[in-house]
């Protein structure tokens, strides 16, 4: 009787569904496009926000022009008829309801914040080009089945502190951290509208996302050298980090004979080169960096007894990374025994694992750019994305367009009108080509 | 009638000066030694003026410990039955004369000034030795022909200022640089009783003295590895230094791949490499250094668009730094292009000129140590000296002594008391060889 029952309350719930979704969103429009004046209009006008006198941006997260800049953000959402909230972690969240309320969310945005003197296209252009499809469906009364919200994460540029509380993986400490602002990341929070101590609310699980999808700058020069439209990310790359000690002995350098020496820095040398050539020995796209460097005393008339240095290693797969590594370690066993050093490798926490992409929302990408006539890329991305934390608890794709002279995080930052509009294009219908997938799959 | 006149005055002077030197100096007692235990006190004594809690001197020039110091430098030369006098410069001068008063003096001595955070024996060693000698020719009543001068020189350290100021090579601006002391050397020059404005009274001419011989300890560790006792130093090494600026173009490290990488410090690696590989590939004493490096802008995971550094070059051979400096700076336009980097050299101003010491005094240093029974072992000075200085108005000698571990300019500095007597005991045998072959040459 009761399993009877159980049967009759599941079939109900079946005809109900199979109702919402029988009026779903057939094919978009072929002509259903992103207003490009707009586009281009309106991140003009948000890079208004934190301008400084020589043309980059000071937009850091939590200071007094990112809070101006989210309010600009706040009103463009409401322009686009989204119900906006801001959640406990400070992100601003726009959303708008698909006829299968019950159904999960697709998620589309990135952040509105900028290193000290940015650009005015890496983050802008995910939040505006997410704002641009949400007012574009808005404007052709096209209701999507699943829910859409559009998000602008809190503090990426600062350890990607948003996506990083939706993914529940916000330490305490994280909160303690002092942001660019000066503030703690916690009173930033509390001075964009958040409430760090109810974090565990803005947690969700998998399952909880349909999709998330980000549109970004490449911020390196792959696209516009290859000369193509798109990329489609592959999968955000895992970063692991380094700081390289060497320890020789600092000494006179006029009173020390070449043989007698042991010189940190030439050692330091040998290991940089050994870093370049280790991770340039195998095809693909590693990269490896040594960015840093400390020589002491540092001056030129003695020999540096100390060095201290960092290793950066980033590649989509972990088990690259550790290979890349050992072979690094042991050429530096063997570099430490030439030199009369030692070379020592602590590594850092502050680092990534490889975040790949879903293969399904890549090929909408791939599929949605085609239908536009545009060309693609499959390539990693190199730099962190909210997409990272996000494609730990849905699936995640991320569309690339080219960044001009592959310039980033600098006044010169620029992307050029047609690839903004181009790229908008294609996460509009990607948003759709999700939205229609899942409807053919439960249908 | 005059030309006659001429000659007879010629004769008078002539027979005068033989009767003087008839009395002159026979060979020394075979035994005539210096104090040991008062050489061994007096170090000690003097490290009380500018020593720190660890151990170190900071009794840098001008400082109220070197004028502290100094004092008691001036009383120790009184001991020894020194006329006194501070030149216009600052330096100490304890005249001791000779049969032959219009001859020109042998002057010896060093410096007592030290680098912050300096040991007991830099400089010390060669002012506490001189007053030794000095001392011990008094108490056993030999005189000289010529008369001695025992000196301590004014701010060795900050930049060789009072032999500089002795050979006339010291510029105005030097005065007007800011000494470790924090005071002009102008101010310092003064407070220790110098007259800045009256330089050039103290600056000598060729011929003006007869040799000057200066003893230090070694700073490096060639004659403690070797387990020789007197360095005969063939010269003080030139040397040269230039800034090396190499331009790249800093990226993401993430989102650059690593051929189309423009990376400065990678470039730095190589040259730092090839500095060393040039340096070491002809047989010699030649040292090359790099040891201030600066990269920019510094993060791990920036590659580094731009690095300063330092590269110093040192020889007793100008030739000889000129043609390793022609190869390094080929060796970095390949470096250059293989790097896509510019990397300029700018030659410093801050260059010393080989100053090769006299090779008649080289071999009464020499001829003593062998009386003495010690080893020796010619070699050139690494380490910059006044006698590099005085080397270009007279002849010059210098004797060096073991450096314990080779470290100098640390409150670590030492070297042993019975080396310490060994090379007075060498000294005292060179002044009376230079003051008999004076004799011998002119009587």
């Amino acid at each position: 009787m009761a399993k009877l029952s159980l049967i009759f309350l599941f079939a109900i719930v079946f005809l109900q569904a199979s109702a919402a979704f029988a009026d779903a969103l057939e094919d978009p429009p072929k002509d259903l496009k992103v207003n490009a004046q707009r586009l281009e209009r309106r991140i003009a006008e948000l890079a208004e926000f934190g301008m400084n006198p020589h043309g980059g941006l000071d937009r850091v997260a939590f200071s007094d022009a990112d809070i101006q800049g989210r309010k600009y953000l706040v009103s463009l959402m409401k322009k686009a008829a989204l119900d906006v909230y801001i959640d406990a972690a400070g992100n601003i969240i726009g959303r708008r309801e698909g006829r299968g309320s019950d159904l999960p969310p697709i998620m589309f945005g990135s952040h509105a914040d900028t290193v000290p003197d940015g650009g005015k296209y890496d983050g802008a252009l995910g939040v505006i080009g997410a704002i641009e499809c949400a007012q574009v469906l808005h404007e052709n009364s096209i209701r999507t089945n699943h829910p859409l919200e559009v998000v602008v994460f809190t503090d990426e540029e600062g350890g990607l502190v948003g996506s990083r509380a939706m993914t529940g993986t916000l330490t305490p400490d994280a909160l303690e951290v002092k942001s660019h602002s000066g503030k703690t990341v916690r009173q930033g929070i509390i001075d964009i509208g958040g409430h760090p101590e109810r974090l565990d609310e803005v947690a969700r699980e998998k399952g909880d996302i349909e999709a998330f999808v980000e549109i970004h700058i490449e911020q390196g020069k792959i696209l516009e050298t290859k000369g193509v439209d798109i990329g489609v990310v592959e999968g955000i790359v895992g970063i692991n980090w380094w700081d390289v000690s060497i320890e020789g002995f600092a000494n006179h350098a006029g009173t020390t004979p070449m043989d007698m020496r042991q010189d940190s820095l030439l050692a330091a040398a040998h290991l940089i080169i050994a870093v370049n050539r280790v991770v340039t020995s195998i095809p693909g796209s590693q990269v490896g960096t040594v960015g840093r460097i400390k020589a002491e005393p540092g001056a030129p008339n003695v020999i540096p007894g100390k060095v201290a240095m960092s290793l950066e290693l980033r590649d989509l797969s972990e088990e690259k990374i550790k290979s890349l590594f050992a072979q690094i370690e042991k050429e530096a066993q063997a570099i430490a025994q030439q030199t009369n050093t030692e070379i020592i490798f602590s590594a850092i926490d502050a680092t990534a694992i490889p975040a790949p992409t879903d293969t399904r929302i890549r090929n909408y990408i791939y599929e949605s750019a085609k239908e536009l006539g545009l060309s693609t890329l499959f390539m990693p991305s190199g730099a962190g994305h909210d997409a990272q934390d996000m494609a730990k608890i849905a699936p995640t794709g991320m569309i690339f367009i080219p960044s001009v002279g592959g310039i980033s995080h600098s006044p010169k930052e620029y992307s050029r009108p047609e690839d903004i509009t181009n790229g908008v294009n294609v996460l509009l219908r990607t948003i759709l080509k999700i939205d229609k997938s899942s409807t053919d799959r439960t249908s």
